[in-house]
């Protein structure tokens, strides 16, 4: 397992990324011709959410190979891949790391989130049977 | 835009976040009768991974009813859905979110990156005339 | 390898199968209390779309299950599940397995179809180096 | 609502074009320099399944633009992609789209399937009140 001791360190790294990120929006100026991500804005959604599809198979893949004796290190690389291109989509709709992590940490809060959520997926299971 | 100066408090929360799914292992007591997580991780992979593919999918969605004037805000649920099973994957195979961030800034930190996907990206784009 | 020797009558099931999920759209009166099709027509794409993501998920888990020694047979049944929710989006859009089948025949009739795909790939892997 | 007249003309043809995607093996000899399919195949599954999370993700672009005004007819195009990558799938773990056709015949004769796939997701709804 690995501990997380290396919050602090990697603290801004999200936000900085994201700054990154939307200084390559088309409204910003970013160039299509210098930059991968300047490049995939200009094209529009379908270019960055076709890749969300994809990097997420990415991780299945991985996860699956790991199961299977591979190295488990490929996981995270895809995992990086997969939120690097969410955060490309959020740039595109005005949002940022931010925002999912204030969504994730509201529901943490939110007494009662994790078993209203195993409710729904016991009942799945007893439909099974 | 979402300005986003909430990030020292953000990376804290992924961390917070991290430390209660890894608490919710089968190694750990998780009690797969009280939490929708440690339910996900007693099944196994294929129970979260497939959950992955759904939440992608439910990303990409919202994204394109966003496109077509729907509510934005769906998407950043959507994501932070990606996000929290992405990092359940994480906890099962031994990462925390943090060993993500910490590539995503090794890739940032590394002069070029873009510079290859672009090169990449272009070329596929040539070969599409 | 298995033999294709009944494309015949394959082909009369996909369109049976086509007919009986065409039965089940609201406007013929399909019933969700009564079918699981005519629910997840009754309830609209976004139901089927998401089936869609997650089968062809399912799809990846189970071929990668088989190259690591798993029971091959489960990705037909993975593959029939991501073919079976894709006709129920066809029928919602007016379309039948025929359309599909008609399209992946004019592009075999179409010479160079192959190779243009061919030369995408090849530059992509061209600056992969 | 498009009628499936069709059926008798394209009765043989996702026999014929498994046919023509099983000669492309490399063990059948396929050459990666001259056929797109054959370049898949021999690169391996991780190639052919990303590319089917990748059709799958235009799929429901495709039906969500479909939604929104776009083309229907785009939707054709991108199942036809999802069915042709899934059969170089089926082609390299020895199977044929007959035997998934096949799989579908028989769930269609068991009396009871959609019964059942209603139940559970009956169970499922209950539970999200």
């Amino acid at each position: 397992m690995s501990t997380d001791t290396s919050g602090r360190n990697a603290e801004d790294a999200l936000a900085r990324l994201a700054a990154v990120i939307e200084s390559r929006l088309p409204a910003r100026g970013g160039d299509p011709d210098k930059s991968y991500v300047a490049r995939l804005l200009h094209r529009g959604p379908d270019a960055f959410l076709k890749k969300i599809g994809e990097e997420a198979t990415e991780v299945v893949m991985a996860a699956k190979d790991a199961d299977h004796g591979g190295d488990r290190t490929k996981l995270v690389n895809e995992v990086a891949d997969l939120w690097f291109h969410s955060m490309i989509a959020l740039a595109h709709y005005g949002f940022a790391p931010s925002d999912v992590v204030a969504e994730l940490e509201r529901r943490e809060g939110t007494s009662g989130i994790e078993e209203k959520a195993l409710r729904k997926a016991e009942a799945r299971d007893a439909s099974n049977d």
